[in-house]
């Protein structure tokens, strides 16, 4: 009643680093929301983590979709930084590890500059998550300034535009987004069924659209965006004729921002 | 950070027809318990509209069950039809626009007799779902007046025929329903286990059985009529000795109405 | 509309033996967790049944893992035994039956020595259970006393410890689990992450770790443990130094009682 195994390696412990090079606590659901929304886009990720904050770009593969994140250093309970530091983090890994935390249970980070690992501290629970090297993590090209081609721009809470992008789903692949001046309109064609959804100005909380703009988006990539994107908050929306879409909520309170933007498909050759 | 497409077709508006030759408005709930009782037995069904309401009959495509529907024009919030109308109905994309309405959010169905599409609209959501041809559907043979096959009848709860047929799914693929003055009875015999629930007079809101019956089911039908009919509400049966099972129950406050009905197999030959 | 078939052996009755060789009546919840335990190592297992009650002993077909299980007579509402028998079943039909029951619904279980049959009673619901030869059932190796390898042991509640077995299996398929006198540790090392759980001994119910020791075991049979294990009752550990480790839990408010033992992994040659 014994098994053979050639492994002596569960003796040792899982402590946290004597002197941490980055050490903060933060609120899981915090966490959990940034981790999804950057899970949304990418696997791996760098996090420039400074006195200031946290803050993160990733760009998709494919190049149609991009994610940045900012946690200001208030969007911690406690925050404690000693230089400049570039973390590449495992999303999914570090995703599962925070989920173990009860609702406002803390969840302590502690980066060992020597070994490369995050310490997670989660109550009783100690976790050492081996970090990506953030050189070998590809990195976003440099961020273009796209307010030029934002022409309109609306807010409306997270449930409604995922409802809308989940009906958009049912009939097609791609969906257009645009809006005139007193509404928002997303609308899809299928090879039979057409579906739209039309949010008058009235019912977001902001609209502002002085000419009608139209761009056509993959419903893939929406569909991830608003999978990542809570619904019991509101999302404000920038986008124009032929443009990218912006997607950008707040975390933490306002102490920190998620901010997704993704090209359009082109209509005309 | 663009891609290219050929399509350039999602211009085109969502609207409701101008002059609809149907228009009527629903509540949600009535319009997926009768969706859901046809869905059981069909793909398509012809929906026969006029003045009076909505009525449908359709047979599976092994002729083993049957689904009649009437929906009178009481049963809407709002009915207003042109002349009789017959709309070819793809039920399973039908029961997923409706399943976006919240409860009590009302349903608008439009019918576009020039482009035989009907209009769904369930608040800012706007479905334009194509039509079936009615010709295309298979119509079902004439209705066979099956009165004087029915020698007993008995009421019960949906959840209790439900989980007497979930009970018998356990052991066999095949079960059997009759009743004795006192009971009405299900039994299954599997290769090794046997089953049998039995529901005194007492358990029954009805129960007339002048002389003992019993037929022979096949469960993978009986299974689809229970999972389509609502566990809250009384189911009249009617059956008898070697013949079909009628299994109705009221939707809309009694403004409408489902029955099946479902073969026996034959015991003797 | 008529299906032919050739059996015609659904009119026999599911009726409950005249004069069986065991009656008992118990509460679903009790039956259930026995079950769930005994399922979590065998398929079919031997219930010995005599007057004083119910008991089983049972070991994985790898040899890995054992479970034993102790139902009193008063851990039943009603316990009826003529002589001692030992009943062969098949754990998870026996399990389906049981599960139909509402909470605190009793379930009637009678045997029928002449068919070889058990008969359970769930309300209106008569289910007649063939049962195992209980000869082919392959037993369980004479009882060995652990008690002098249990040099630990440790009370903690089921949800603590499938906790800490949750998230051992999110880095490794073994774990090491431990005690020192100040506290119980479960510790995993993955290929890159390692995780480690540590209850304090005032987060113990009870702690007794006179010296150091630590085990290393399979995950997958602590996984399959701890999710028969209720969550809501403390746990009760005894383990010790490259060691066995048990653990066991009270059913029916201590009426009866399960156990299981795991080996361990050998971990020097």
């Amino acid at each position: 009643m014994t098994q053979q195994t050639t492994t002596d390696d569960t003796t040792r412990r899982v402590q946290p680093p004597r002197d941490p090079a980055v050490s903060v606590v933060a609120d899981p659901d915090v966490l959990t929301t940034a981790l999804d929304a950057l899970g949304a886009i990418v696997d791996e990720c760098v996090l420039a983590v400074g006195e200031d904050g946290v803050s993160v770009e990733a760009m998709d593969p494919a190049t149609v979709a991009m994610v940045s994140l900012d946690l200001d250093a208030d969007a911690f309970d406690a925050f404690d930084v000693d230089t400049d530091r570039r973390l590449g983090v495992p999303l999914e890994r570090l995703r599962d590890v925070v989920g173990i935390a009860d609702a406002g249970q803390p969840v302590e980070l502690a980066f060992d500059a020597e070994t490369r690992h995050l310490h997670v501290q989660v109550g009783e629970l100690a976790y050492s998550l081996a970090l990506v090297d953030p050189e070998a993590i590809r990195s976003p090209p440099d961020r273009v300034d796209l307010a030029d081609q934002y022409a309109s721009s609306a807010t409306l809470d997270g449930a409604s535009l995922a409802r809308a992008v989940d009906a958009a789903d049912m009939v097609a692949d791609h969906l257009a987004l645009g809006a005139e001046d007193d509404h928002l309109h997303v609308r899809a064609d299928g090879d039979t069924d057409s579906v739209e959804i039309e949010f008058p100005a009235a019912d977001c909380a902001a609209l502002d659209a002085p000419e009608p703009v139209e761009s056509l988006f993959s419903l893939q990539y929406l569909a991830s965006v608003t999978s990542a994107t809570p619904g019991d908050r509101p999302v404000d929306l920038r986008f124009g004729d032929e443009a990218p879409i912006e997607a950008a909520f707040d975390v933490a309170d306002g102490d920190g921002r998620v901010a997704f933007v993704v090209s359009p498909r082109m209509t005309r050759a």
